[in-house]
């Protein structure tokens, strides 16, 4: 089972591709965490380590995809 | 069974986004298109018309969702 993260913030450019984009994937694959930054700014470094600068974000198996735009990171930050 | 559809350009950013985002999708909800754009010109129309800006994009139901940027839409037109 492949680890998939869907970062978001909330926005509705992030609820639209969480309801269409993350419920696709495959279960049979992915185990896929949800985590909004917004909330939990605490995963903030986390995800840009790992090269998230938008959100929604899309991270399989390391690779960063970002999906449309709905808010810079630096956004989150203040 | 809904409708995706994948499109593409052959480039780098797509190939990387189609082996692992379109890839991921569930069989069991989506049967999955992949189209083209730079060998498949003649469904540009179709791709603008639907709101793809730039590849790759995946289209779900209808509703676009561009993935990472690959190369504007224009720019296959050339």
């Amino acid at each position: 089972m492949s680890k998939a993260i869907f970062y978001h913030a909330g926005c509705p450019v992030c609820v639209e591709a969480e309801q269409q984009v993350a419920q696709s994937i495959d279960p049979a694959k992915y185990k896929v965490e949800f985590v909004h930054l917004g909330k939990d700014g605490g995963r903030l470094g986390e995800a840009e380590s790992v090269g998230v600068k938008s959100v929604p974000a899309l991270v399989l198996d390391g690779t960063v995809f970002h999906i449309n735009h709905g808010a810079d990171l630096s956004a989150l930050k203040a």
